[in-house]
């Protein structure tokens, strides 16, 4: 038996990828290994909050730099344009990055490859971000297909496997989950813009506090404060 | 119409990707955006050649920096891992990146969708590289389902094209078909080594120099020098 992680998450920082900590910790009897990509991403704050939950479950965090801000194309990293305020609806945001989910998947997998890993975790949720389609049960399924036949592992027979946990929860359902495995709430971070405490008007910070207020209970990042 | 490439090419500056450049630019009727990839490779001669490739074609050329030698594991990227030498056979190459192509056709998606281009070129080639996973028609084919399920062109139906042209050519298929169009071969740079001038050792040497010998041609980037 070897000493190291057996799971990757990818962790943003935010409520959702960190319960998947939990989640993954939980399956695996320890720390899996945390992995987050600085992306030029506004929010850069989530980085900072991301090596705090690395640190409550004294995980290794490794931070990968991808420069998508490069082609733009995204309110979370062109800053031309503005972070859409007043909810989610209807079509897909103009906050979403193109092939956002696939770099991380692929680059998990790469990493989770590399390092003899046996499981890639990701938050993604159909439910709240029904608008972006690498957030729903179709992309992960075919990224299941790459990890099977691109990969050493997948071509031995062993591929590497990607769990999508929260893909079908509401907010209101990852808030409980993750108060009942005492998930680091208070360290998370869901704001999309980049000031020092959460705007609350964006929409991760509307969908924040309606799941709070669904599970019934205070958001303790903001109490804690 | 717009002025600008319709495709994009992922350009190594080897013999395949610069082929693969001839193919996009005759299909398109003009320049193909070239997408070059700084993964902290040792052959790094590698990307002056393809700077120099898509300066032939006239390419707007967009070189991404993504760090996998963070995660070593290849004789590629890792320093304690040794180029083999003398000849491919069986198994998985040392020289096989993890998930590499994976990386490289998300990121070449994300730009190909915030520049609202038609398809995605990779010269990947299932004959002479049959020992990386990544490199077989099963691979792109799965990536072609993350490219349907997993970005707004996909779901709106008009998913960004995944074309690997060259996936069942010889080296000597991969010569003739450069020369037939005027490809710059003499720009081209295949060694896996980092030495000023190919090593001619190396399983991309050797390959290499094969696929000229059974073309029956000499090797302009030799005779060149």
């Amino acid at each position: 038996m070897t000493a190291g992680p057996s799971q990757l998450v990818i962790l943003s920082g935010g409520l959702d990828s960190t319960v998947c900590m939990s989640l993954a910790a939980e399956a695996a009897g320890g720390p899996p290994l945390a992995l987050t990509f600085d992306y030029g991403q506004r929010h850069r704050t989530e980085l900072d909050h991301a090596a705090g939950v690395a640190g409550h479950f004294r995980s290794e965090h490794l931070v990968v730099r991808i420069d998508t801000s490069a082609w733009g194309g995204s309110a979370l990293t062109d800053p031309a344009i503005a972070v859409p305020t007043g909810g989610t609806e209807g079509d897909i945001p103009v906050t979403y990055v193109p092939a956002r989910n696939s770099i991380f998947l692929a680059v998990a997998l790469g990493v989770a490859e590399a390092r003899s890993l046996d499981g890639v975790w990701i938050g993604v949720n159909a439910v709240d971000y029904s608008g972006y389609p690498d957030c729903r049960p179709e992309f992960i399924e075919a990224f299941r297909g790459v990890a099977a036949t691109g990969q050493r592992r997948g071509v031995e027979g062993n591929p590497v496997e990607i769990h999508a946990p929260l893909i079908a929860a509401t907010k209101a359902d990852i808030v409980r989950m993750g108060l009942a495995r005492r998930s680091p709430l208070e360290l998370t971070w869901s704001c999309y813009s980049g000031g020092e405490r959460p705007c609350g008007v964006c929409d991760a910070c509307l969908l924040r506090a309606r799941g709070f207020a669904e599970a019934g209970v205070d958001d303790p990042a903001l109490t804690a404060r």
